[in-house]
């Protein structure tokens, strides 16, 4: 057992915090300001991505990248603790190509992608030259329960034809964006298996029919590169823009989940040490009734219970990556589901404590802690709610306490 | 002990309700479409006012009113269940005259306005003629501490001079909005007694070196009157602009925090009842894995609880406004404090439950619950944080507690 | 609406206070010093029922009482504040034969006993000679839901045939134990309806076959009136035993349940108001880093959130007790099941802080708070578990939810 | 970073899991019933001792063994998942003397004692023989902050002389209780610092003077060991008994606190584990309302949140013992902290979730749920109590902003 990182690790963490402190965090203001304008700042990012890229901070989460592929190769243990420092600015992983929900979309394209497909989709994305989305969830079904999903992706000669609404696409407003990754009902056979029933297809942005309907609000936040409601009418995509094989669309969906989750939980953790840094300064430098904040026995348990909460989630997180790292995604799966869980939860905890303790600040935009807050909120629900995730962690144990009884009689 | 409303209050309710669903409820979408806009809708609400005063729902809020004066006359307890009904659309109690910052405005100028100010500034509230602020809290010092509050109005001549920075004055940017009252040092002798070096004067919206300087976000969302920073340089006014006696700020700021906290209380109730309401519906709506969401067992417990919590913290409100009502403010004060502590914290927690049955929606704008959140979460410092009432709490029952200590030695 | 009590209430407050005072505080320590050694202090009981009755403080809790039956007659929401202080000293209620579980099987045995049975075990109940207990919950099967129970009552000729293993019959080991309630299935046939299958029988304590198996620990304290483990092995009793009707053993259980739960919430409210006197005495008396614990605001937001929590649980008592009496013990039945699940979990709440102010002693038997604290933990279980009156809450909201769907629809 | 164990440290597992099935698992009813009784059973546990010792499972929890001193040299990253093993029986810890309070005092004995007091006292605590207990806490003073201590030590001649009044010293009522180690103060004079007036010294347990005053309930229950309060009146013991220096007292606490404190949280991880495990079983064991107790979304919450609070305060807890290897006990006080305070927290609210779904058996002494329960209640206060934990981790992060912001400014 060996809770130290590798040197080459610790190098890398030292030349990330150099570049986000040199390049990104400068540049914070003018991101802000450009996207309050309702503009999302490409000119700016790009440089930054530009000059990232000549450093070897790129591609830093796809472990099995190939030799014609640009990035580095780490485990999602070592990608971990740099994912936490990209995460202290929210804009910033895009910065180094390792923004939701490219990356996720990249792993996907990586294990499914044919030839062609990786030509035409993927390695753009890996060079950060163009932007993707993910359309599952829909609005009129509960989407937690994924057969309950309604959009239809029929095969009509050549072609899918695809009909449905989905909503909560990110990047659906970002110039660069390309495509989205469409999951839907492939086999309308009321006898087909529930879970080989659906597909994925690739859906250019530009494909007829497809219509951006809306910016959806999160916490009355209107992000700036879109977390969009989609409308497919009789949208049409050649046959071969299937993902892997029709019907394979679960197969693919939990392929993509175990990392993509676990790096919104890194971010995570790197927003609640913010969060825990800002409130400790904060309590410092105000005082009341004669007395530093700081003074408090009550801000000193938040600060503390902040500290053990924080540690806890990123030891659970380390964890859960190593598993995925040693004995595979699918075996990491409860591991996955449990920091999801304590992470998201862990955020707004952690924030709302901070946020009290700035006073009516708090709750505007001259700290971070608002948006922060509302991103984990939204945690909560991206790549599955909070309850659906308890029920399948209960149904392992439930099922090994099974084993016992049945071993037990 | 009697739990029921009056017979009175019982047909107040029946009309009230009556009215928010005839008048207000279906001029709901107009209103949030021009805010949306950033733009007041001024004629939509003016013509509600005129409809809501010709029918006696009209400054539901002070039970002082005298005979030349708008609107009717009823008891905190009497007010409270109408409250209730109103808080269901946030922007409705300006129908009826019993919005905030204006009904406490109301209050103290009931009880401090000489007959001039009364004339000039009173009677055009009660008439809904106008809108005023109420400035206090600074960004500059922990003003949950008043005594470090550092604006100063200073006597110069005839007039008073003031200078400093505040913030969150609402309705800073309301089309009617006619001034504001100003809280700050007016004695700045150094062994004035620390209680009694502040005052509050009058200042006109248009008066000289009164800018404001820019609307700020609550959780991300701006809203359309205004949660302002507001500069004073060297704004003048004539002193007879001035509240009460120089020196009296703290006895006004006290009588003035009464009846305004538990206003937002009772509203508070009736946010939480419609979000209990949406909750329950959706669940009954929504399947997940075969069963409808009312079926599983977590969110019973969560709509169980609410009920729970709701009753409790609506009984708590009553109990205070009853002792308002037959032993003055000041015997309330610490029952204040208690239901300002449990009613933002019920909000909060309530609708966060809801938000969570709704799933992603209930991030959106397509339910009222992430405003009615980040109203909550507001509310955990309006009026004073948290931890300021639980002091004060803490602080009555040491007392008692000492007093017992001693009578037993 | 009115919160203040009537005259009369306010007088036999301070009459029992004094009583307390003066007669059974003193008796403590002599209580609990025989309760230690195994030995129930009867004599000491005794002695101060004779002077509780003479004073007219005896059988507070029934309303209904008839001429010729000993008592005071008060309303539920006048028995409360009386219970809450009777609750201080738990084995106070005794002395005024307001004790569970006899208070419930009063009830029940003045809605359904027979002449013969009144005279029989109802009045010398009434009259404090004998003790009852009550024989519902089983430990082989999950007993919260009681169509679950499994022990028979079987008509034979004249008489009834008990088989059966029951716990928790509170009272088994009291000197003066003369019968207890048994409830069981009286139907057999496959077909009769699950809700009308069981019934009541009176089952007298020397009735042979009846075997108190053992005195079960509550988290490891053996209550020296036992809370037993009582078996039935063919206990035979006449046919006038049974109470009621054959069949109507779930109309008299729950019949039974109302008043005697919320009598178990008002005594919690009176525990939990001495755990915060004591709390705020120690925080008083005691320093750490040279400061008064009552200084920390840890400590002060402990005592404030005990003393809200404490206030809103008395008035959904007060309310569930006004339902009572004024719409009757139906119509009051998730209103019951509120302040139930309130209460108990108040109690352990409230308690556990006032152990952490007392350091390692609030563990002991120095303080009465590890007592109090462990049977907060059985009331979260004794008239139902938590989780079933959470789930019957929240089955009404979602019908009157499912009402309004429909009227709108 | 490597989370999986040693091949080494997985074979000690599977032998003392066998041991412990094999061994000490059957006589747990035995021990019980002695307990029961109040008569420690000397012989059944000499036995197993024995036969640990033959196995080598002995002395497992200090690194630092001599030659000549029996016992296996692990590091705490190894010894961790033993002690998981060893806590699921609260008694099994002695099997391997592995037990506190002795573990603690072996250890400073280790560092601190004399040729003369290793040969004496610990080289028989090290081989079994004898029992021993620390007598640092006083009932009269708040004993977390040890600068209250009263008792004291004071040189007269070749001798200490010892007066004042300990509680909570484990283990004096064992048939092999040998000595305690007292601390007390022993330079009286007005200007020492306040750090340097306390000093350790053994009191053997037959010293004239000393007396057990009483054996301490925790929530009710007797330790057949004892919890005891205990009497020093002039007791006299030589002046070579005392341990290091004259006022090295804090030190020497300081140093046994470390590993002590993070024993107690191995063993109850173990206990969580096996909690969670009976929870599991009774809920698929259980059926309400037609339903396995399984079924319920609520019962599936509390065990998914029970595995990832278990799972996260495991790492934490391995992280802690790591840095203790690596950077020494000092460099890991606040790390120990955290789980000394996340593992107690953790210890009641799994345990009471767990008694929960038991039912009223929860309570009883069928399940080890309300023992378990009770001995984590107890540890919030052990080595301290949570506040005193936390105020710690605080400081240390407010110290770390007030640098962050002095290199800033």
């Amino acid at each position: 057992m060996d809770f130290s990182h590798s040197p080459k690790v610790e190098a890398m963490r030292a030349r990330l915090s150099a570049f986000m402190a040199e390049h990104v965090a400068p540049a914070d203001a003018a991101w802000h300001e450009s996207a309050a304008r309702g503009v999302f700042p490409e000119a700016l990012v790009d440089g930054l991505k530009e000059k990232a890229k000549a450093e070897g901070l790129w591609n830093l989460f796809l472990p099995g990248l190939k030799d014609d592929e640009p990035g580095t190769r780490l485990t999602n243990v070592e990608y971990a603790p740099l994912a936490e420092i990209m995460g202290r600015l929210p804009w910033a992983p895009e910065v180094f190509n390792c923004n939701a929900p490219d990356t996720g979309n990249m792993e996907i394209l990586h294990l499914f992608a044919t030839p062609e497909q990786r030509e035409r989709w993927l390695m753009p994305l890996l060079n950060g030259a163009i932007r993707s989305g993910v359309s599952i969830t829909e609005p009129d079904v509960a989407s937690s329960d994924p057969t309950n999903l309604e959009t239809t992706i029929v095969r009509d000669g050549d072609d899918y034809v695809i009909n449905g609404r989905k909503w909560f696409t990110t990047g659906a407003l970002h110039p660069k964006f390309a495509f989205t990754l469409v999951m839907g009902i492939s086999n309308t056979e009321p006898e087909a298996p529930r879970h080989e029933r659906h597909s994925f297809v690739i859906v250019p942005a530009d494909a007829p029919g497809l219509t951006v309907v809306r910016n959806l609000p999160i916490m009355q936040h209107f992000a700036v590169e879109g977390h969009c409601e989609v409308r497919f009418d009789d949208v049409r995509v050649p046959a071969s823009n299937i993902l892997g094989e029709a019907g394979a669309g679960f197969a693919i969906a939990q392929a993509r989940l175990g990392p993509g989750r676990i790096h919104h939980c890194m971010r995570t953790i790197g927003q609640c040490e913010l969060a825990l840094e800002l409130m400790c300064e904060r309590a410092l430098s105000r005082s009341t009734f004669g007395r530093p904040l700081a003074d408090y026995a009550n801000l000193q348990d938040w600060i503390a219970m902040s500290r053990i909460e924080i540690d806890q989630a990123r030891l659970l997180n380390l964890h859960a990556a190593w598993t995925m790292d040693t004995k595979g995604n699918k075996a990491a799966r409860t591991e996955v589901s449990a920091i999801k869980v304590a992470a998201a939860q862990l955020q707004t905890r952690v924030i709302d404590r901070a946020m009290q303790v700035f006073g009516a600040m708090g709750l505007t935009d001259d700290t971070p802690l608002a948006g922060l807050w509302t991103w984990g909120r939204a945690l909560r629900f991206i790549d599955g709610p909070d309850e659906v995730h308890l029920r399948g962690i209960a149904r392992a144990e439930l099922k090994a306490a099974g084993a016992r009884r049945q071993g037990g009689g």
